[in-house]
């Protein structure tokens, strides 16, 4: 099957009516497209967990503060589109601006409490754009599963949380973070480093990976951990270290110790302008 | 078909799934209970309109602020279910409170705007908690079509803009108001009113039809009727006056002249410690 591309809502909303009238499976990667590797695993995936890959490429204006990239946020439509083709992808949906979000727009979608931590403490209304266009994505394409990228692990946490609570009857599946070979997480928006900062950016993923070894060599003190990964961190002379943090990945909490079967050690750096965030999921 | 009740969501939800794949429309009726004739109204016009009447009884603890009537207001789930069968309503679902809201619920859904204005300015988080619940349901049973009543004139508004807006694919249906021989329109809550205050509570639809009629005579100076309205309403002795007003029903807009293809007077008013609410959408 060839890759169809569709722009209109209605348009899209038929075909995944069609497919769900047929029986098929809908897997869904809702994308700001600029694809990466990080995508690529997340379509492959999407495409053995369904009969039909539908990713969407949407950069949400919704999910950009007023002072952010959203205008300057890369795009690559055509690069995009061969991209998915080659990783399976049977549909895209690219819809414009308008098409998302009509005049007198006014209808949003908030998970509480965890939306304002972390990443929402520093973009305010971020988590609420990606839980609203998520949930608009979710309403016209009906998916059985829904791929996210662990990359962004708090996003994934609001997304469960939102599909559960509000009864969206759609299992959200959640893909591992992809690097660079030196470690770099995948990131559309690592075209914006220098190649300075592309080097100092490094030691984000060698603080995580440290917490990782530590861990695993028995340190249980959340504390102790982060002051050496702030180290780390700091021997790359960021801009600013916006949070380094230490939580229960199931809900979000604080840690002081760990103790938890799951934990997850997270951080948001910025190197000159380019905030990045990285994390890592530790099974004890 | 006799009426099957349900009281979990994955029953219900795996019942309405069932119906879709037999290619069966459902009509479903939000309601509160306490049934009355406004509410068989609405259960007659989804069995007409669709294959299947689902109808749901649950007093929403999201909507109630925290000093209103949430646990006194009235229930009686027996009645409720034998009327709702009588009017052709084919499945019941009523969940416990827990079963919509379990520890931990963190996700609403808000529209904007509309829900801070006459309703919403009187009880701040009421729309919040109706737009939530109803995008609940609409993701567990996943209508074709949504039955409400005019009753609740501003909830329609918001109701049609939330699924325009987050893309429900569900036509939402307004059935007119249905009143009492002597012009009360039906509420659950009217049983709270004494005698006194429920023969002092006519002035509304008095207020109502007035303006209906100065409206037919070529009075187009919406402040002139607003006026004459509030001396009826003035002459029943109320508590108090929430708001008497005059909109564009497509808009909810403030209108200072009926000159709109159709105009939309509402009022909120107290007889003693009872709330009630009325409106009149008159075509020109």
């Amino acid at each position: 099957m060839a890759l169809q591309v569709f722009r209109s809502t209605l348009d899209m909303h038929k075909a995944c009516e069609q497919l769900h009238m047929s029986r098929k499976r809908i897997g869904l990667v809702p994308t700001m497209g600029y694809l990466h590797a990080g995508h690529v695993s997340l379509f492959r995936y999407a495409r053995a967990h369904a009969d039909i890959a539908a990713a969407t490429i949407f950069v949400n204006p919704a999910q950009f503060g007023p002072n952010e990239d959203f205008k300057r946020y890369p795009r690559d439509f055509e690069h995009d589109c061969s991209l998915a083709e080659e990783a399976g992808v049977d549909i895209v949906f690219a819809p414009a601006d308008e098409e998302m979000y009509a005049p007198g727009y006014a209808s949003y979608v908030e998970v509480e409490h965890v939306s304002k931590i972390f990443e929402g403490a520093f973009r305010p209304t971020h988590f609420r754009g990606v839980t609203t266009i998520v949930a608009k994505l979710f309403n016209i394409v009906r998916p059985q599963t829904a791929v996210f990228g662990q990359k962004d692990a708090q996003q994934v946490f609001l997304l469960k949380k939102m599909a559960l609570d509000l009864n969206f009857n759609i299992e959200i599946l959640v893909v591992p973070i992809v690097r660079e070979t030196d470690g770099l997480a995948m990131s559309s928006r690592n075209v914006y480093l220098s190649n300075t900062e592309r080097q100092q950016a490094l030691v984000l993923s060698q603080a995580l990976f440290q917490a990782q070894k530590r861990v695993q060599e028995g340190e249980r003190r959340c504390g102790v951990i982060l002051d050496e990964m702030k180290n780390i961190v700091l021997s790359g002379r960021p801009a600013q270290i916006d949070y380094i943090a230490c939580v229960d990945p199931a809900t979000f909490e604080i840690l002081e110790n760990a103790l938890k079967p799951q934990i997850l050690f997270l951080l948001a750096v910025r190197f000159g302008p380019t905030r990045l965030i990285d994390n890592i999921l530790i099974s004890l």
